[in-house]
C-alpha cells in the first residue's frame, strides 16, 4: 500500500527530514572517495554519491558538486591541478569515507583526519586511497553549472584504472560486489549487495 | 592485487567490451522506469540508470539522456508533455524493465512489449509502472546539452511521489532496500542489496 505525498507535503517537512527523504527516493548510488591536491600540494579527500556515467566513448564520468560555499575544495583543485583520483569504498573503509564529508577547514587533510591511506603513483599528483581495491583517474574535462540550484556537473575523461584482475567478466563487465565494494542511499544509507544477474544486450523478439 | 589499465588499453579493446567496463567501472546506479506519453497520447516506457539527485531543496533529480539518434522518444515526450513517472524496479520485474532497452519502433508501447502494466493518476499524462512499489513524479525542468559526447541531462522538480509507508524511517529516510528495490552496474548486471547501517551527520571531531 503506497502513500502519496505531494509537493506541498514535502515542503512542510523540516529541512533534514525532506533532505533525507529526496535523496533516497532517486535510488541506489555509486559510493566513492574522490581525491584531490591543490596547486600548494594539500590533498583532499572527500566522499561523493552523486558519480554519474556519461558515455564509453569517449569514456566520461561527472558528479555533481554541491554549491562553493558548501564545498569548495574538490572543485576548486580539480581546476588547478586537472587530474584527480576516485576510489570505490568497501565495507571496511564506508565509516571512514563518511567521517571525509565534515566540514573540515581548508588546508587540513581529510587522510590524517581520518587514518586512510594516502597512495601516489608516477604521473598523477592527486592521491589514491591505498585501501579501495577499484581506483581511477580523471583528468578534468568541463564544468557545467546548474543554475537551477547553484550545482555544478563536474565532467572527467578516464585516463587509468586499477582493478582486481579476478572480478573482471569475459565482456568486460567487472562485478564490484566481488570486491566488496558498497552502495550508498541518500546520505547515510550504506548498503552491501549480492548479483543476481548479468542479462544480455535486449533485442526486438 | 590490482591490474592497471591505461587509457590507450581500454582503447584498443572491443567496442562492448570497452563499454562494458568503463560503464561498471563508476560503480553501482538507480535502476528506474521512465514513463512518458507524446502530445498524441502514444505511451513509452524505458529504463534508466543513470539517474542523478541534484538537490533536495529545491527537489531537482537528473538523468543522461544518450544521443538523440540512440534514444529519441523518452527526451522528445519529455519536452511535449512536461511530466513523466520514474518507477524504481525490483527482482519481479527487473527482466521486463531491461527487455524495455530494445530498440522498438515510435509508435510502439514498452508496456504491451513487456507485459508491464500501465497505471494512470489524475493530473499526470504519463503512465506509471503498477507493478513498481515506489515511484514519483517529475515536470520538466531544463535540457543540458553535453557537447562532449552528445548526451544530455534532463532536470526534473519532483512533484508527486508514491511510496510504501513502511520503508520510511523516522528522519524520512527511504529504506529501498524493505521494498525490494534493486540497483544496476553497467548495462547488464542487476543486484539485490542489504543495509550495513546508517550513519549520522559527520562532524568535525
Amino acid at each position: 500500500m503506497k502513500k502519496h505525498f505531494s509537493q506541498t507535503d514535502l515542503q512542510s517537512w523540516e529541512r533534514f527530514t525532506r533532505a533525507n527523504f529526496i535523496n533516497s527516493l532517486s535510488g541506489f548510488k555509486s559510493l566513492s572517495l574522490i581525491g584531490t591536491v591543490n596547486d600548494k600540494g594539500v590533498s583532499n579527500l572527500a566522499v561523493f554519491s552523486n558519480i554519474i556515467h556519461l558515455g564509453a566513448d569517449p569514456a566520461l564520468i561527472g558528479f555533481i558538486n554541491r554549491p562553493l560555499s558548501a564545498a569548495p575544495h574538490t572543485i576548486q583543485n580539480i581546476r588547478e591541478t586537472g587530474l584527480y583520483t576516485v576510489n570505490l569504498v568497501t565495507e571496511s573503509i564506508y565509516k571512514q569515507a563518511h567521517q571525509t564529508s565534515a566540514k573540515y577547514p581548508e588546508g587540513v587533510s581529510e587522510f590524517e583526519m581520518t587514518g586512510l591511506t594516502e597512495e601516489y603513483r608516477e604521473g598523477c599528483n592527486a592521491p589514491f586511497v591505498a585501501e579501495s581495491p577499484v581506483q581511477y583517474v580523471l583528468k578534468f574535462e568541463q564544468v557545467m553549472p546548474i543554475e537551477l540550484n547553484g550545482t555544478f556537473l563536474v565532467i572527467g575523461s578516464l585516463q587509468e584504472a586499477y582493478v582486481p584482475i579476478e572480478i573482471q567478466e569475459e565482456d568486460g563487465f567487472l562485478d564490484l560486489a566481488k570486491a566488496g565494494i558498497l552502495t550508498s542511499l541518500g546520505t547515510s544509507g550504506y548498503y552491501k549487495t549480492e548479483k543476481i544477474n548479468t542479462l544480455p544486450y535486449a533485442k526486438v523478439t
